[in-house]
C-alpha cells in the first residue's frame, strides 16, 4: 500500500466518506512490500494473527535474507521453514537475534515472548518422526502456545500411549505425527474428545510411498474429530493447532 | 461392561481400593453392548462427547435398525450417515421420532435440543456440492452448534465470496466444501485467521479422479490454518468443527 | 493323468525303474481333469492339503457347475468363492448336499467333518467388514480348524479390543479384517506374539480408494509378525491361517 | 531435402507440373539436416513460425553444440531449454553471441529483435516458482512478444492479485505459474475474459507429488478459458502464448 | 447486488465520490442472483464474455431449471452441459426455445445469432470420440465462432489427416479430440503454426485408465503450441478456443 | 481418394512423371471412404494386410452397421470387436453372412478361408480368462493362422503347463493370457525360444486394480522375448501374433 | 514402569488384591524405558517373544547407540535393521560384541545361541535380491530358527527351482524373495502345502515402480497360502516366519 | 546338472529306458552352474537360443565378474546389460576380449560372428532416446541380426519419418523407441504391415512420470501390430525382435 493511497483513504475517513471499520478492513487487506521477485505480505499478521512465514525451499539464500529482512522490519516474531544451517548463517549476519532449530530446520526470531496459553500436545509414533514433530512444536511455541511432547508412543507398544492418558486428557488440541501406517492417529482419536490434527510423515520405505500410506490411513480414520495436513507438514499442523487452541481464549 | 464387573469395580471404590476418578475413567473406557455382529459403543458419548455414529454403508437394514435401537435406549441424540430412504423407513417403524435428511442421506433423532453455541460457517463452491455441505451442516447442528451457510461461492466468480466477508469474519470455525480443483479452501484460508476444515468432494469428472484432485489441492494449500478430511466426508468435518467450536465454551 | 500314463508309471515302479517315492511325487504333480475350458486340478489336495477351490467370478454358471461336479466326484470337502444365490441354485440341482453361506457368498460341500484343531481368531473392525471376515471364517472351518470370532472391535473404541485380550492370547493364529485405515492390524500385532494375517477390505469411500488405504496401512505396519493378503481376500487369509494353524499338529 | 530432389521439384514448377504454392508447401515440409544421431528440422520455422528448440536434457554437450551449430547456420533466433552453465560455456566457444539465462536455464541467440507485439502477462504464485515463470517469459520475449510479469501473487494473500487487476485486464494472454495447490489459475481464470495458460510447477513437497497436485487442480479448474501444459513446462506455455498473442496480428 | 447497494453506488457516482469507470468495474464484479442453493453469476458475461454455463451433473432437475430460468431472464444465449433428455424436457416446459443436442448432451438457448467469426477446426481421432468433439463444436458455435469438423482422422490411418492439410492450414485455432493414446495431438501440433487445444477422451479400455493415458500423452507432447484440458472436457476446449479465436477480432 | 485425383495420378504414370511403384505407394496410402462421422480406411488391407477392424465400444449401432457395410463392400474378411448380440442382430439384417462369437463378443464375416499357416498357441491361466483368450484366437484364425489352445494352465498347478511342453515347442508364436498376478507369461517365456505376447486380463479383484497388477507383472517379466499388449486386448495380441507368424511365410 | 508402581502392584499381589497371572499380564504390558526422544520397549520380548528391533533409518547415530545400549542392558539378543558400517562402528565402541552383516545392513548382538528349531527356507529369484533375502535369513537365525537358502532360482530358468523340490518339501515355512514381476511366489506357492511369505523387492526398473509390480503380483497370487510383506521387508518376513515356525514347537 | 545325474541319464538312454529326444529335452532343461549366490543357467542357450544375459544392476562387481566368467567358459557370445565402465574394467582383467558399448552401457563378448540375417529397424524419436535405442541395436546385432537405424524421427517433424518410408518397408521387424508422449509408435504402426515393438523411455519430465506417459500411450496404441516392453528396456526389445526376425529363417 503506497503512501498516497493510504493518504487518500485516510482523507476519506476524515471526510466521512468511509467509516473507520471499513477503512481498517481495507488497510488490513491491501498492503504488501514489493521486492519484484516477491510481494512480502506485511499485513498478514493483521489478517491472520501471525506474519507471513517464509518457505525456504526453492528460494535462493539471497531471496530468503531479503524477505526475512523486510519482515523483521515490521514484525516482532518471525518464522522460516525448510531452512538449513547455511541459510541460517547468512540470515544471522544481518539479523543476529535469529535462532536456528537444527532438528526441524527452522529459523526463528522472537523478540516478544508472551505467556503461552492453553495446551497443545504433540504425540509422535517413533524417533524417526522427530524432525516433523519438532517443526510442529516450535511453530506452536513461537505462536504463543503452551506445548507438551509425548514422543515414541507408536501402536506397536500401545502401553506407552495408554500409560500417558493424563497427558492426552489435559491437552486442548492434539497433534499426532506418524509415518509408516499412521495408525496412531486413529488410536488417539478414539481415546479423546478434542480435535486431533494428524501429520503423516515420510518415514518408512517401500509401500509407504514416501508417506502416502500414512496419509491415506489418516484421511480414512475411523475415529471422529481427526483432520489431516500434508505429509511432513509439521508447520501446518502447529499453525492450525495454534488457531484452534486460542479460540475463545481472550473472551 | 457386564454387571458383575461393574459391581466389583464399585466395591473397590467403596473399599478405597480405587479412587473414584480412576473408577470413572475405567467405566468411561470399558463399556459396550455386544450384539455379536456389532459391539455398540455405549459410552462413547462419555469419552468423546457424542454417541457412536452409525455408518450405514455396507450394513444390512436389519443391522442398522438393531444398532440404532440399542443406541436410542441409551442416548438422547443419535446420528446415522450414508443412509437412504429405504433404511429410514425401517428405522421409523421402531423409532418414530427419527427424521430423514434427504439431501445428505442422514437419519437423526434429536430428543434434546440445547441452545446452539458459537458459530460454524459452511462454505461450498457449487450447487453440486450440496449433499456434502449439508452432511456437515446437519452433523454440526445436531451436535449443538450454531451453523451458517454460504453456498455456491466458488472461485470462478470470486466476488460472491468477497462480498460475504462479514460471514467469514463472524464465524469461529469455517468448513469449506469443494470439488473439481478445490481452490476455494486456499482462498478462504488466506482471508481469515481462524481454523478452516477443507472437505474435498467427488464432484467433477475426468482428471478429478473422483475427488483426488480436490483432495491433493487442499492438502497442498498455501494458506495456513487449513486441515483436511476425507473426500465427501461432510460428517467428519462437521464433527471436528463441533469439537473446535466448543473449545473453552464452558470456561 | 490319463489311464495309460498311470499304467506305464506303475509298471515302471513294478520293474524297479522308478522308486515308489518318486512315483508318488509324479502322481501328486501330474494329474488333472481336462474339460477343455478348464483343467480341473484333481490332485491339488495331495499337493496342497485341500482340493482346488473354485473362484466363481468371471465364470458362467455352467462352467462352475461342471467344475464343481468333477471335483465332487473326487473329493469330500469342496469350496467355491465369490458365488451368489443364483449360481448356488444351479449347483444344488446336481449336488443337493451343497450349502450356501449367504454373507460371504460361499458354496461349500462338506461330507467329512473331522474334529477341528488349534484355534484361529478372526477379528474384524466393523460390522461392514462381516462378509470378508465370514469368508475367512468359513474357509478355515471347512478346512478343519477351530475358529473364534471377535467382531466390531475397531480402534475407534479400543476398549472393545483390550477387554478381549484373553481371546487374543488363546489363539494360535489371528486374522485381522479391517477397511478404512486398517489400523486394527497394527494394534493387534503389537499386543501378541503370534502370526497375524491382515485382510484389508474395500469398506470405506473417497480416499480409501476401494481398500488401497487399508492395504498400504497394513503393509507398512510398525508391528512385527504381520503379513498381508489382497483386499477383501478373506478366503486367502483363511487358507493361509489353516496352513499355519496345522504346523506340527500331527507331530 | 537433398539437392537433386529440390532440382526436380523446381523443374516441375518451371514446367507447370506443380503450382508454386504446392511446391512451397512441399519444401516447407520436407527438409532436415541429418547428423546421424539427430535430424535437425531446418524448416520448422517455415512450418511453425520458430526454429526447432533444443531440449538439452539427456543429450551430451557435444550433441547440443552440434545441433545448435546447424541451427545457427540457418536461423537468426535460437533457443535451447534445460541447459546449464557448463553446456553454455561449450556453446559459447563456437557461438560467441549466445546468451545464458541463469534462472530458467535457457541459452538464447537473438540476432534479430523485432518490435515486440501484443502483451503476455506472466503471473506466478510464489518466489520458488520463478525459474519456470522466467522460462515462459524469456521464451515469449525471444519469440517477439511484449511480456509483463506479476510475481509472488499467490492466493494466500489474494489482495496482491486483486490490486493488480489492471495488469490482468491489459494483457492479451495470461500465463499462470503455480505449484502446491495451483489455485491461482482458477482465481485468475475467473477474473478475466482472455485465454489463460496454466503451468503447474513441482514446487511443494509430500502430497504435491512433484507437481501432480497442481496439475490436477489446474486441469479441473472451475473457471472457463483455462488450458494446461506439463509440470514445469514454462517453455511450452511461453510458446503457446506467443502463437495466441500473434493471432490476427498482421491482419 | 441488491438494489440499495446499487443505489448507493450510483449516488456516489453522481456526487463524484467515485468515477464512472471505477463504478462500472465494481458493478461488473459484484452482482449475482442468490437462490440460496446457488448464487447465479449474472454478470459473468460482462466479466468473461459469456454467461455462466450450467454444469448439470450432480444437480437436481429442479435446481437446473431454476438456475437456467434466472439466466434466461438476463441473457440472450445460454448453455448447459452434461444434461440429458430428461432434464431437457423439464427445461423446455418453462423455456420452450431451448434446444437439446443429443450427442454431446448439451442444452442451448440462442436468441441472438451474430455472424460467426474466424475459424476453429475440431479434429477427432475416432467415431467414438464424437460426443466430446460435438461438445466442443456446439460450445464454440453458440459463442459465435465459425467451426469446421474433421472427424475420424486418427493416426492409425494418417493419410486421412495428411490429405486434409488445407483444413488444418485455414483454421485459426485447432481442437484435437482423441482417446486411447492421444497421439493425434502431437501429430497435428507438429504440422501447424497455430494454437492447438488437446482434449483427451475416456475412449479406450484397460490401461487407458478412463482417459489418463491420453491425458498424459497430450501433456507430454513433443510438439510445440499444444495445451490441454481435462478428460472429456469438450466444453472447456470450445470455450478457450473461442477466446483465442476472437483475439484482435474487433481491432 | 476421389476419382479426379486418381485420374490425375494415373495420367502422371502414363506420362512417366511418376513410376508405377511410386503411384502404387500413393494409392495404398491415400484412400478412404468418408461417412462424415467416420473415414473408413478402405485401403488399410493394402497397407497392413488386413482391413480396418471396427471397435464397437462408444459407437452407436447405426454407426457400426454403416461402417461395416462400407467395409463389406470392399473386403472379403471383416472383424468387429467389443460387440454384443444386439449390435450383431442389427448387422445381420444387412449382412446375413455375419457370424457372432458370443464369448469374445466378436462379429466376423469370412467369405474367403485360405489354408491356415504356421501355428499360434494361445495359453490362458484360468477359465475366467476365456473371453480374452478367445478374442485372440478368433482374430488370429480369421487372419489365416493355424491356432492351438491350451486353457486353464495357470501356475497354481504348474504341472498342467509342464505336461504340455510339446504344444509350447510346436508353436511359432505364443500368446499368454492371464489375470491376477500374470505369472504365467514369465514361466512360459522361460521355457521357450520363441516370441511370447503377453495379454494381461482384468480378471481379479482388489489390488489387481482391474488388470494393472498383471500388466505390470508382464512388463517386468524376467524372461526374455516377452512383449505385452493392453489389458484385455486379445484382439491386439492375435493381430500381432498373426504378423509375426507370417514372417517369411511366402519366402 | 517406574519402581513405585511396580512396588504397589506387587503389594497388591501380596495382599491378594490381584492374582499373580493378572499382575504378570500387567507387567508384561506396561514397562518401557523413557529416553525422551524414545520410549524403549523393554518388555516387548515378554509380549512378543523378541526384544524391540531398532529401525535405524531416520535416526541419528547417537540415537541408535543410545537405544541399543538400553536394550543391551536388558536382553541377550539384539537386532538393528537398515544400519550401515558407520553406525556399526559407533555401536561397536560401546558394545564390542556387536556384529555387522554387510549385505543386509544388520547389526546383531547374540550372547545366547540356542539350538535352532524347525526349518525356514529362503528362496530368492536373482542375485540382486540377496540383500533382502539375507535380511530375512539373518533375522530368522538370530531368532533361533534353522534356515536354508535357495538363491537365484527365478522362473526364467524354472528347472533351477524344480530340481530343488526336496528343499521345498523339507521346510516348514518358505520365504520367497523376488523383484521384477515377482512370479516366483506363485510358482512356489503352487508347489507346496505350507505357508509361503512373499517379499517383493525393489529390484527392477521402469514399470517395476520400485517394487510395486512385484508387490501387486504377490498380493494377487493365484496360489493359495501366500501372504505378503512390504517391499524389501526381509526383516518382517523373517520375523513372521519365525513366529510360524515355532508354533506348537514346545508342545 | 551334476555328473552322476548325467551319467545315469545317459545309461537310461543306452538301456532304452528313455528315448534320446526325451533325454535331450531333460538335459536342455536341467543344467546350471551353482555359485551359491547365483545359479548360472548354462543351458539357456539350448532352451532359448542365447545364453543367460547378465543384468548388472544390484549386483556387486565381483558377482558380475564371477557370473560372466562361468558363462564365458561355456558360450561364444555373451552380453551384460546395465553395466558401467568401472564394472567393465574389472571384467576386462579376466576376459580381455570383452568390449564396452559406452552409450547403452553394455558389455559384450563376441567370439563368433555369423552373417547377420533379416533386418530389424530401430526408429527413435529424439537424440535423448539414443542410449535405449542403442541397447536394442547392439543386443540385436550380437544375436546375429542385421540392424538398421533411423534416429531422431519424432512426430513433431513427421516428414523426417515419412521421407524414410523405404526403410520402414524394407525391415522385417521394427523397434520404436520414444519418450515423452510416445506417439511415434502409433504413427509407425499405422504405416506398416509388420510387427512393431514399442519401447517407452524415461526421457521427459513432469507428467511423463519417468516414462509412464509413453508406456501408457504405447499400450493404448490405436495402430494394430504394436506390442510393448518395459520402460527403457532396449535389451528386451532387441531380444524379442531377434526371435521374431529369425522365424522361418532356416526353413
Amino acid at each position: 500500500m503506497d503512501t498516497s493511497s493510504l493518504r487518500e483513504l485516510l482523507e476519506d475517513v476524515k471526510n466521512g466518506r468511509i467509516v473507520p471499520e471499513a477503512a481498517a478492513e481495507k488497510i488490513k487487506r491491501l498492503t504488501f512490500h514489493d521486492l519484484g521477485f516477491a510481494k512480502v505480505d506485511i499485513h498478514r499478521s493483521l489478517r491472520q494473527g501471525f506474519p507471513e512465514v517464509i518457505y525456504c525451499a526453492g528460494k535462493t539464500t539471497e531471496q530468503v535474507v531479503s524477505i526475512i529482512s523486510v519482515l523483521a522490519g515490521n514484525h516482532k516474531n518471525i518464522l522460516a521453514t525448510r531452512a538449513n544451517r547455511s541459510i541460517f548463517e547468512s540470515v544471522r549476519t544481518v539479523l543476529p537475534m535469529a535462532y536456528f532449530h537444527e532438528i526441524p530446520g527452522l529459523i526463528s526470531i522472537q523478540t516478544e515472548k508472551p505467556e503461552p496459553v492453553g495446551s497443545i500436545l504433540i504425540v509422535c509414533a517413533g524417533t524417526s518422526d522427530l524432525p516433523v514433530a519438532e517443526e510442529a512444536a516450535v511453530t506452536a511455541e513461537i505462536m504463543g502456545n503452551r506445548v507438551e511432547r509425548l514422543y515414541d508412543a507408536g501402536v506397536a507398544g500401545i502401553h506407552r500411549l495408554l500409560l500417558n492418558e493424563d497427558k492426552l486428557n489435559s491437552a486442548r488440541v492434539i497433534i499426532v505425527v506418524a509415518g509408516m501406517e499412521g495408525a496412531l492417529a486413529s488410536v488417539v482419536g478414539g481415546l479423546v474428545d478434542k480435535p486431533v490434527i494428524a501429520v503423516p510423515t515420510s518415514v518408512g520405505y517401500g509401500a509407504s510411498f514416501h508417506g502416502l500410506a500414512a496419509l491415506l490411513s489418516m484421511l480414512n480414520s475411523c475415529a471422529n474429530g481427526v483432520t489431516v495436513v500434508n505429509i511432513d507438514n509439521g508447520f501446518g499442523a502447529g499453525y492450525a493447532a495454534s488457531l484452534i487452541n486460542k479460540i475463545n481464549e481472550t473472551a
